[in-house]
């Protein structure tokens, strides 16, 4: 049985998530990057017996603390982060790109806005969405080269538009809840919901 | 789909959990607990048109905070606690009992030690352990009549004799992990992996 875990970090308020198959004990892990989640992620990796082939970065902030490097010297794993984004990565992905590890395929989804170099990454019938679309909300548009309307556009016609069943798995929470799916944040999502693009941004920019 | 979701609660590192049949719109919460879970949980149930049933207590302790009776009022539902729990409980559940919702059915399990009345709660292939049997860890048994040879009984009789794929779903966590399984903690719960009674009893009594 394929191995899915997910793990939160009480300070940033951060999820990072352990995908592992079985078969082949290769592992990637999403989004390692507050420090508080080295040490439990390279025990529960220990344990199954995985090996990390990819960590995959949903998104960086220039100067931002993250443990990514850290865990790539320590495992070995190839640091997957989109174009431009401010992190060392071995490989540069972009949307439509698909990675592969043991017998599971990871499709890369571009979804910038919340930064311009923002990715998404689904996963069987589960997303992982960064910063960008969160649950009943969104990532903020007035950091590191934010821009609302692109944002609009990544969740409502690249992640809003995946089927309704699919598992989101936000990379970021601080209302205790740990997991939605599309079709609830297509009904209940404030930030997009009943709401046009010129709102949003209209929104966004009045924060 | 039933519908089960997790929510964490970052001051008091506890979890709560809701099932929802979506057929009777029936839903139960396992220890809705922390006040700072309240209001994402009454969301949760409002968006999803749910109507809570029961309230599943795993334990409490003498004199401390929880927001049980506020969820009580707000909802109707009717609290489940252990017998001699110091909770207000429209029923007193026992070892071998069964509750019923919609179509579901939850059994429920006494599992003593890190205080007399615990309960655990087992829901198909998963069990919410309350504060008996943790993540690579256990309760404490220097509380509330807590007590150490009869939480070890607890554990390795009742908790880790379930099947080893059923899903560990505990109500309290440390290092940032949601979930385990029975047989990773058989394996590697370093209160019990390899130990025994008087064993566990010397270590419990050394702390």
């Amino acid at each position: 049985m394929t191995l899915f875990r997910q793990l939160y970090d009480t300070p940033t308020r951060r999820f990072t998530y352990l995908i592992g198959d079985p078969d082949s004990r290769e592992a990637v892990a999403v989004d390692p990057t507050p420090e508080g989640i080295v040490l439990p992620l390279l025990a529960m990796v220990a344990d199954f017996g995985l090996r990390l082939a990819y960590l995959l970065c949903t998104h960086a902030h220039e100067g931002e603390a993250t443990a990514v490097p850290l865990m790539q010297s320590r495992t070995g794993a190839r640091v997957v982060a989109g174009e431009r984004a401010p992190i060392a990565a071995d490989r540069q992905a972009r949307h439509g790109d698909t990675l592969t590890f043991g017998n599971e395929v990871i499709h890369v989804l571009g979804t910038p806005g919340h930064t311009p170099a923002c990715l998404s990454y689904l996963w069987r019938d589960r997303v992982f969405t960064g910063h960008s679309l969160l649950i009943r909300g969104c990532g903020r548009t007035d950091l590191t080269d934010g821009d609302a309307g692109t944002l609009f556009d990544s969740i409502t016609l690249r992640l809003l538009m995946l089927p309704g069943d699919t598992l989101l798995f936000p990379g970021h929470e601080t209302h205790g809840r740990t997991v939605s799916t599309i079709a609830e944040e297509r009904e209940h999502n404030p930030c997009v919901a009943g709401r046009s693009r010129d709102e949003f941004i209209t929104h966004r920019s009045s924060r």
